[in-house]
């Protein structure tokens, strides 16, 4: 498990993760796909924590990161809340958070997935790469399981991904 | 009401906005934010409507495309599918086009906002704005009367907008 304390806040981030993956573990245990997300305040206050539920509602339009977001309830003002997420986000999520002006984001791991990360970061928005070996392994594991139900979370026609 | 018949496919693109403007309305009676949208297949099969619901379900993760996409429930391949929007999809909603691949985009009206359709155009997107006088009008009535709500549905911090 990667460390990692934000310079800034002193927040440990790892700490912060821990709830996204526990979110992301419940998803894989309800035979969901296993990616978890949580948004906090800038002292590390949980505002909302979700996961991926496709599987589990039939629900394409719901990712860890809208699932977080949908919890944490109607805010004015996200530009101090950190959005943690367990896998890089999608398009979808990446699109979220600069909507709604969502302070940081920081990432579980980003090896089994790229999506607007990098979009955002040239935003100025903060991006924060955890490499943590968990998510890693989790991801990993369910994308060789299940490679049809993971490209149709990612709109990937086939299973060429 | 404008007029405008899609040259491909001959599917008249104001009666699929038909769809979308009756989701904004209904959302207006309920007292929400008047954005709707509708999902087609490209033969002009209605696949799923919706409509923001911000207010009326608490719910900050709900924009009309969203709400519509859900509806249509899990697909395996978008590429063919038509996104229907009373007004230009914010950067979420252009996110969720991006990814899941969205092979067109029909816009109501894009005076009151634009979000991602530029990007989205770039990406390869078509994009066809319809210009629609009711759909500028209930927009811009709703803007008017209840800016902070609006502003709020946007990510915009305070009455600046």
């Amino acid at each position: 498990m990667s460390s990692r304390t934000d310079a800034d806040s002193g927040i440990d981030l790892s700490h912060l993760l821990d709830t996204a993956y526990r979110q992301a573990r419940l998803g894989l245990e309800e035979g969901g796909i296993p990616i978890g997300a949580a948004l906090f305040s800038a002292d590390g206050k949980l505002l909302g924590e979700g996961r991926n539920r496709r599987v589990q509602h039939d629900d394409p339009s719901v990712h860890g990161e809208t699932d977080a977001f949908r919890a944490a309830g109607r805010q004015l003002d996200y530009s101090s809340t950190i959005m943690v997420t367990t896998l890089a986000p999608c398009w979808y999520c990446s699109g979220l958070i600069r909507q709604f002006g969502i302070g940081a984001v920081v990432i579980g791991e980003n090896r089994s997935f790229q999506g607007g990360e990098d979009w955002l970061a040239e935003l100025g928005i903060p991006v924060t790469i955890l490499d943590d070996e968990r998510c890693v392994t989790m991801m990993s594991e369910f994308i060789e399981s299940k490679p049809s139900l993971w490209n149709e979370d990612i709109g990937v026609v086939g299973d060429e991904a």
